[in-house]
């Protein structure tokens, strides 16, 4: 079970550990021990979402590291309430309380890893949201990411659900039922528990699988297209796109620079349409300047394009 | 409507169009019409999938041809029987049937171009379809696409279906309603019919939007790779693979430069297990050859990769 991970990780080193108390991240837990993993800080946030039996999870997960010899970080977040005062969506809510969670633990801990249990199954619903969405082709989890001063570790990406609550029940190891659903996000539940099944019966293949390798596939072009980025050196000694190094990229990349210039540049919502309005300054014949969010423009001058403020003046 | 694509094609020109009488194929004809093209050739294949109907699909886009001045191929494919001999699918009979017949097509007409009329519903299809299939990501069809010695054009991927029929409505343009589905193919049908609603109603998006761009990210992907993988020139004039050179590549890059190389070499079924193992031939410290498919072998030698053949011949 996504053995070369384990081995190859220094089990010397201290680890803090997401631990909602649920089958998934139970077992994430007891294979780390099982692993001879020691320096493991177990990490559990009440998301103020499941009422008293929250209460209980953080007992339950307090017991485990417990007998584990473990140390344990508890913290609370009242996400419904963040979700009002920010008028923002549940999903974020959950996600923004847990970054300052584990971003606390960090700190307190001088450690910036966290493992995290997310499995195939959530893989796979990840690709279906994401694609979903629009935003974000069909792109998943990734296996390590770095998030600030932050890195998450989900060594489980390839391990099915049955696989972890069968390596509990072997043990003879308790979990929470719902803990890790501490997250009752309405799409998602459909997601897992309608359009799943659904997909999975008319293809008549794994459906996990498949959704898993479609991100892996896609992670696999992105790390291509990041490479091709810098290799492609389109910027000058100033930071300014270089025009002549521009037109020699295929479209595709043209626009991959674009998009990193940009957000560079701190301009908020690059759209599709903002870039291909963009790709027009490219050409000699085309546009000089194109507006952009935030009162700022993209001007071409003496063969470079530059972000300035919308009174001509060069923003760095 | 697409109206790059029209501006920018030479409309003097010859070009075949598929056009099976129902309403996305009668809305292009027309269009391209509108637009004065007029060296059209309208394809009509029947696939002998509609019994009695399909002569009178074949009439339907004879007399449109007529009444628009144009020339008229007419094929007939027995996709039953091709399917039942060959025991292949009945997606994969059709396909390689009206490929044979564009071909034909082409060869009589000296003329190497095919329009085809596939809208922005049938690309979301076929991206959930791959995705379903688990071995093509998140891919659509492409707006242009040569294979052998013929190009296909779909220049409505990004129109929906509903524009077409208003258009032929406000046209008062007939079409057959069901010339269309001449391959009632039960997957694409219950996509189609179950899982888009679905997954549109769950996620309260555009699903036809958000798959189109999921299939325009893919290919643009894709474009970058393709380019990565010619700039990183990993082959030595021999048609080697240079070990030094792919050593400086990311994994993913030297994972496509493998599948290039062994695609060109004749191996076949190269599966993603397959790749995983060759690419520890990287290493100095790594075996140093991997048995393929078709008894054939992959061998590291003076720092190169090359395929030869069980019994250690070198393969061009």
């Amino acid at each position: 079970m996504s053995a070369d991970w384990f081995d190859q990780m220094p089990k010397t080193h201290r680890w803090l550990v997401g631990v909602s108390g649920g089958a998934d991240s139970m077992a994430l837990l007891n294979l780390l021990v099982d692993q001879g993993f020691r320096e493991l800080v177990v990490c559990h946030l009440n998301h103020r979402l499941r009422g008293a039996a929250a209460d209980d999870d953080a007992d339950f997960v307090a017991n485990a590291a417990d007998r584990l010899g473990l140390s344990v970080e508890m913290g609370t977040a009242d996400v419904p309430s963040l979700m009002q005062k920010s008028g923002i969506s549940l999903e974020t809510a959950a996600r923004e309380a847990r970054q300052d969670f584990f971003a606390n633990c960090a700190s307190r801990w001088q450690c910036p890893r966290v493992i995290l249990a997310h499995h195939a199954e959530d893989q796979a619903e990840t690709v279906l949201w994401n694609l979903l969405r629009g935003s974000h082709g069909c792109r998943g989890m990734q296996r390590e990411r770095t998030m600030g001063d932050l890195t998450y570790f989900r060594p489980l990406l390839g391990v099915r659900r049955a696989e972890l609550r069968d390596y509990l029940r072997s043990k003879g190891l308790p979990w929470r039922e719902d803990a890790s659903n501490a997250e009752p996000i309405a799409v998602r539940n459909r997601l897992r528990n309608e359009a799943m099944p659904l997909l999975a019966e008319i293809s008549g293949r794994d459906l996990v699988q498949a959704l898993g390798s479609a991100a892996e596939s896609d992670a696999g072009l992105r790390e291509i297209a990041a490479f091709a980025l810098h290799q492609a050196e389109v910027r000058d000694p100033q930071g300014r796109l270089h025009l002549p190094k521009m037109r020699t990229l295929p479209v595709a990349l043209q626009k991959a620079a674009l998009v990193a210039f940009l957000a560079d540049a701190g301009v908020g919502d690059i759209s599709r349409r903002t870039i291909s309005c963009c790709i027009e300054l490219l050409s000699p014949e085309g546009p000089t300047a194109v507006d952009l969010a935030n009162g700022k423009r993209l001007r071409r001058r003496a063969g470079r394009l530059l972000v300035e403020s919308q009174h001509g003046q060069e923003l760095d």
